[in-house]
């Protein structure tokens, strides 16, 4: 699931372009939600290539089977297909949930330069439960991690989608 | 990459099932060498059905371009859909190299109940860095890591291919 949707100002502010590029992650996990999947989703952005999205992905885990279908594996995986590269260095992930442990570490492997999430998720959250791989020095690569952009949203989203999933039990 | 082979005996003690389940998953790193890529080989076993071989698979992130394409990635992805199910509960993973954070972490998205490990990676090896996520209580699953057995043919096989590679440079 790819796009080639570009930002129309290239000097817009990282926060705005952070806000916008969270948007479209949104939709990606609204997408989740109408398959009845936990609904997260993520987008990859190329910095040099002036913040073009390269991949997004919906989570899709039960539909596929598939314990590595989260959203931030899937479009680090559709990223590297697309670009032929396993190194996704110079681009930047949008994630509407706080990456788990698996999807932390997928994130130094494919070297990204960094990650933004949405809602915290202090049960299944790596940075909630003090996996910081991010900033060990020790590994290979460090990159950035910023958390809470749009939160309300997700966790609004995230808390609808269990709720109903409770009602309909 | 699957195979139908079980085990003839199935009252063969554990130690002498693991030497040989990793002398399979030794085979798949030789495939992964003659490939030029670091060889790493995994394989998946089904304890509740007489140890048989669910899939196994070698290491190919260069030749696929995927920063996930680690052996016990595909593996784990591999058994998923053979048995339709992203749980692979009742069931242990044999790999030749210590595993990352990563794949570490996949091993507990899967819920497999265990993983035996051959050589020991002392700089990317998520036990070696003490990220010892397989024990964590917070976690929604612990499972058993053993590390260790064959060791030294999975050491020797790493050190050749890296020593191949720096005098062909």
């Amino acid at each position: 699931m790819t796009s080639s949707l570009t930002l129309s100002s290239s000097s817009m502010p990282l926060l705005t372009k952070s806000l916008f590029f969270m948007e479209c992650a949104l939709k990606k996990a609204h997408i989740a939600y109408n398959k009845g999947e936990v609904p997260v989703g993520a987008v990859i952005v190329d910095i040099n290539n002036n913040f073009k999205i390269i991949s997004s992905s919906s989570n899709c885990k039960e539909s596929s089977a598939d314990p590595c279908g989260h959203a931030e594996i899937l479009a680090i995986r559709n990223a590297s297909s697309i670009i032929g590269d396993w190194r996704l260095t110079g681009m930047i992930i949008y994630v509407t949930l706080e990456p788990c442990l698996m999807c932390l570490a997928a994130i130094k492997e494919a070297r990204l330069d960094g990650v933004f999430f949405a809602a915290y998720d202090s049960k299944g959250g790596a940075l909630s439960l003090n996996y910081n791989l991010y900033k060990d020095k020790r590994l290979n690569h460090n990159f950035f991690v910023v958390g809470g952009i749009r939160s309300f949203e997700s966790a609004k989203l995230l808390s609808d989608f269990f709720r109903a999933k409770r009602q309909n039990k």
